[in-house]
């Protein structure tokens, strides 16, 4: 954590990475606390969501701008109002905001959105956040599951594809989770309640995947692309889909791989791809968070929540969220919920 | 065309193609004509159509069986029947049947099907056939155009691409076609109504289709697979569809090529890939053969047929087809339209 009360610690990126990025292309420091000009609320950071997608931002832009060397690292998750110069926000306020990776940041009013009452703050990066919402409306909505259907997703011990599985069987398909390593695995089976788990790690990692799947894959839940993508579209039935969710495979590396068997197997089996980004059925985010909540408190789902102390650990938190260390949501606490 | 008219001309696949398919693949004999069994009709051929498909299936299983060497080379069209041993088909009923290359087959009548009234009969082929649908289902089906969006075909001169032109252009979009080489691309613009055309073995091809797209693609109907689907994929407006309807590119070679941007572009773009079939959609064949048909006959859509004489010469119009000689809907004439 920082210094005095007077100073923001603030994390730069210093060096766009070429390949994997590293600690050291970071670099912390203590700033200045920003004045908020007219329009805008000056925020202290309470929580930092960490995802795959802030290292794809430095790719180039995606839906955002690219995020460039020499500036404060791009983030974002949920923060208090201190000081206020727009209407419609006072002191104390709590909302999600984009602070970038420091301590406070002044940002226009019309870039904030006020947050629902609800302790703790957390579960609104988790469950009812971005994570569960992109699990629930990627599944529901992109996907289309039936009862009795087989649900495939990777990164399934992340922070989407742990609310992937159990929303799967709460809504009666079976559920198969791909993660790296035999605990990972274990944990998906045994804590998260998925039907199996298979090791993409594992030498027979195709001949493991069917094995999990008897009658074929109808839905696959995609967070990673590169061969993982290419071993489900191989087994996926006539009229599957394949829910285009994120390519943590790729982002992390300059060896792209290409999934062989595109348009072939789309024509032949009917397959339907579609990406998504979670704003898109933002006319159904109250009802998302409605049924997650009600699952969460039924036991159907759980919270997995993965939070790290201090601004900090911010940039070695990310680099272990891309070699696939976190479970579930990964945050970092930056200051504590206020009462 | 064949000897007396006790003999049945047939041709053989005597040999599965590694890469390249060639005319010596192929072997033409007078043969037997059959019997028919109970349950069976015998037909002759009128009309054989000759798809890039035909070469899809001898790479192995796809949605039919595999045409394997030493077979009388799979393939239909239109036939007449000439002896029924079945209820329901009598002697003189025209029928769509999965007659194979040659003359005279027996099928059983639960596998062909009773023809419209309709002359010439190639247009059961082509406008009111397989291929007219194939590009109405898929355009309006799985592409869902709104009017103004941009609509970019490839093997726009083929017998699907020839008519998701004119389609798109019926339904007030901007229509692009691919093609290989200068005369095709003129002919698109200059005959079938394209808005322009880009031929893809420019070496400045990706730029040219970027010149024809200034507001980029809304909707990609890709017939070709490869290096084509790819500079269409990155040239794709977000929540674009691209339809995925063959990979002709990808049938008469071992070298095969997957598009990079998968599934990056279609998570970042949130676009839709899906493959289709046409009998997906055999539900609403009425509405498009009635809307096709006023079409036409209101000059909005052209009919384009590329018959060949004779059944030997579908191994050579095979062969040029897939090298992208034909224009429109290639078939082969086996014998005249009846009365």
């Amino acid at each position: 954590m920082s210094g005095n009360s007077n100073s923001n610690r603030q994390i730069l990126l210093v060096e766009r990475p070429d390949g994997k990025l590293l600690v050291s292309h970071f670099h912390a420091r203590d700033g200045d606390i920003p004045e908020p000009e007219t329009g805008e609320v000056l925020v202290r950071t309470i929580l930092l969501s960490i995802d795959a997608a802030n290292r794809a931002w430095m790719q180039g832009a995606t839906y955002r701008d690219a995020v460039n060397a020499g500036e404060i690292m791009a983030g974002g998750g949920i923060a208090e109002v201190v000081e206020s110069r727009a209407d419609g926000f006072k002191t104390g306020d709590l909302v999600s905001a984009e602070t970038g990776w420091q301590e406070y940041a002044a940002v226009p009013a019309a870039h904030v959105r006020r947050l629902p009452e609800h302790r703790p703050l957390s579960n609104l990066l988790s469950v009812l956040g971005v994570a569960g919402k992109t699990a629930y409306h990627g599944l529901i909505e992109v996907g289309g599951p039936k009862a009795g259907e087989t649900v495939v997703v990777s990164a399934a011990a992340g922070s989407v594809g742990s609310y992937v599985g159990p929303i799967a069987k709460a809504l009666e398909c079976r559920a198969i989770g791909i993660a790296g390593g035999a605990e990972k695995c274990e944990w998906l089976t045994s804590e998260l309640g998925f039907d199996a788990a298979v090791d993409y790690k594992s030498p027979n990692f195709f001949r493991e995947l069917k094995a999990a799947c008897p009658d074929g894959i109808d839905i696959y839940f995609d967070n990673t692309g590169g061969k993982i993508l290419e071993a489900n579209l191989f087994q996926m039935n006539n009229k599957g889909r394949v829910v285009c969710c994120g390519a943590v495979s790729q982002y992390n590396t300059n060896e792209l791989y290409s999934p062989r068997g595109i348009p072939g197997l789309l024509v032949v089996k009917r397959i339907r791809m579609q990406g998504f980004i979670v704003s898109d059925f933002a006319a159904k985010d109250v009802e998302a968070e409605a049924r997650m909540l009600d699952w969460a408190q039924t036991g159907k789902i759980k919270i997995v929540e993965d939070i790290l102390e201090g601004l900090d650990s911010a940039p070695s938190g990310l680099v272990g969220l891309l070699a696939g260390e976190n479970r579930g949501k990964r945050m970092v606490r930056v200051a504590p919920d206020p009462e």
